[in-house]
């Protein structure tokens, strides 16, 4: 199907699915969950085509990995939809409703976007989340996976669409792009007057390609450069649980510590702890001078070094002489992701709270939680660092609108 | 300055305005208000120049108008800075706060954007507004007025620089493009890094120019293709009342109605006394082929008119079947502003404020009434058509974000 007739019959779908009732859409999704399961075999020769040709391709093992389905991956996927099907559904909340001096009843309704563009890497569970998460909240989506995955994600959106048609409800709901063109690529971040928003999913090039060629409103996700700032009374155990916590518990994740702080009156004891702990893991540590002083072992860090997202076993470290020093560096090298502080003085955990810019700002805890399910949404559609819409983990409320409804008897303008 | 400049000052400015208390946010309001008094002379001398270059172009007298300050306009002027003043602060606010079952507190409090970019016409009021609104919320402002008003704008803003050096806060809060180029303006709305936002303010040409070119964050403001469904049920006196006042009462703003849809079984009686009603203000009325017949005096639409925003006095008139066709031909031709339906049926008016998508749905109630003032929100930076962050009038909250506050005891992820 061609984009453009994709993108009307999402269009018309929209309309539909942004009056559809709460139990119908859970039905569907539960449908679809069941058609997900009863096509496995379908979906798994599908990935296995996918695997095969990525192999040939010689795709890096990690990312084969995240190709990769199986029986117990795909029940990953079905509980997932499930999941969203136990979530309240946000659309119709009226937010407020006020009185006006004239009469008029002014109310803030929650509605849906419409149409939802997504844009992701080759990760087949992706698009039965992200399927999940726009249709629970009344949006129909549009979806372009990675070309690595495309027959796995042919197979997910034929046994969603199969899923969706036993419940009654219109196909149109999702689509695939199957053309992986640049032109394709590049006319669907143009759609204005079909998409509503455009959602990038994955690394910083696929972030930019999106922010810089898209003309439809975008929801920057994702690129994390942590930092964890060592205060100077901080507790030096917990501090080094929380950033063994941040660094490694999961290293290719955007809300994994890429960067330490450590005020100069707590280095010389923290620094050489903090070597010991982070060697069981290998992380290579990339420091400033003073630091390399202190720990002469350390490597030595470039200025690139302060402003990169590593997703490795790597940090850069410096010390700072005061909390001032370690805002203004935060405030300068970070992406406004996720950024804590080690502290026991209150006035310190405030002002770092206060003046650290960025979408989760941490006292004495690992920066690791900043996930939709952690802040206990109950989903994740992703992790905006944009100021715009929404600003940190999204939720089904990150994919709705407004609309003011107007109850009036008559009034005119004076 | 250089643009680049420029926007590093505005960075820098943001960061100390972001931690800025509401009270000297709103001395340093009521200084730049009591400068651009005291510099009256200086602000009409430079207007008398654009004024004298704009005759000499050959400006359209409505645009001059526009254009126009007089003593009485600067009056206008501080008195729109003293209202955002007497405004209350949304910056600070936590909206929630709630605990994890890991003990994690997590907050979600109101922070400014950081940097607001403004691209307007030749209207040197929106100058100073767009600035009061931006200062209020904490953010700094890089505005880019038509080059029209240029001599005026230089004026407001060394005034308003002059005011905030006497409160003892860095004029880089405020900064003006002087040049005039296209590059510079390309430039300008590529500013990723430096501006959190951009808000085009103007005729439906700027406002595509701007979210064609623009890699920065847009909100969409503006064009409004009004439609009034006059029901089966409606009063028809209420309907004639409503319609007037939305078609004349001001005809050059987004909210003016545009388009008249009437339901067959009203549209014998209605259609006559609507055509000696509109006539009082020598509406033209282009209408569709089965008004015409009824009243054939109406002018003959074309396809095209269904989807224009006149901005004059002109409406387009069409007779539906049904509800549901009116519905259908609003969100086909809409540019989901402001709708409304005059209806007596409880059913309608519930089926029409569901199904219709615009950013403000009316029942019994004129579409000049979607406005920031209107709504209660005591100022207006625009009209967001857009559903992303904000829809519908924009008042101070609109220029805020939001981020995560959490407060921890040493907790890691399990």
């Amino acid at each position: 199907m061609e984009l453009k007739e994709c993108g009307q019959r999402a269009r018309r779908a929209s309309l539909i699915l942004g009056k559809m009732g709460t139990e119908m859409k859970n039905a569907a999704l539960s449908a679809a969950a069941e058609a997900i399961i009863s096509e496995e075999e379908a979906i798994l020769a599908a990935n296995a085509l996918d695997i095969r040709r990525a192999k040939e391709k010689g795709l890096a093992d990690g990312l084969l990995d995240r190709l990769l389905l199986t029986s117990e991956r795909i029940m990953g996927i079905v509980e997932g939809i499930r999941q969203v099907c136990r979530l309240e559904d946000p659309v119709g909340e009226v937010i407020s409703m006020k009185q006006r001096p004239n009469g008029l009843l002014i109310g803030q309704k929650r509605v849906p976007l419409g149409v939802v563009g997504m844009i992701y890497e080759a990760r087949p569970n992706v698009t039965a989340d992200a399927f999940a998460l726009c249709f629970k909240t009344g949006n129909a989506v549009i979806l372009k996976g990675g070309s690595d995955a495309l027959e796995s994600n042919k197979a997910i959106v034929s046994a969603i669409r199969n899923g969706l048609a036993a419940s009654g409800v219109c196909g149109d709901a999702i689509h695939l792009i199957t053309d992986t063109s640049r032109e394709t690529a590049r006319e669907f971040m143009r759609m204005n007057g079909v998409l509503d928003v455009l959602i990038p999913r994955g690394g910083a090039g696929l972030i930019r390609t999106v922010v810089e060629n898209s003309t439809v409103p975008v929801i920057e996700t994702g690129t994390g450069n942590c930092h964890i700032y060592v205060d100077e009374s901080a507790d030096l155990e917990m501090a080094l649980d929380i950033l063994f916590n941040a660094k490694t518990q999961r290293i290719g994740v955007c809300n994994a510590c890429e960067s330490v702080l450590v005020h100069r009156k707590a280095a010389k004891s923290f620094l050489p702890k903090m070597k010991q702990r982070l060697d069981a893991k290998q992380v290579e540590i990339r420091a400033d001078r003073d630091s390399r002083v202190i720990v002469p072992e350390f490597a030595e860090a470039m200025e690139e070094d302060w402003g990169k997202e590593y997703l490795d076993y790597i940090i850069s470290c410096k010390i700072v002489d005061s909390l001032d020093e370690a805002i203004e560096h935060i405030n300068r090298y970070n992406t406004g992701h996720s950024e804590s502080i080690i502290t026991k003085s209150y006035e310190n955990a405030q002002k770092f709270l206060n003046e650290v810019d960025a979408a989760a700002v941490y006292v004495n805890a690992s920066t690791r939680f900043t996930d939709g399910f952690e802040f206990g949404f109950g989903a994740e559609i992703g992790i905006s660092t944009q100021k715009l819409h929404a600003r940190g983990p999204m939720g089904l409320l990150a994919l709705t609108s407004t609309k003011y409804i107007i109850y009036g008897d008559g009034q005119i303008r004076k």
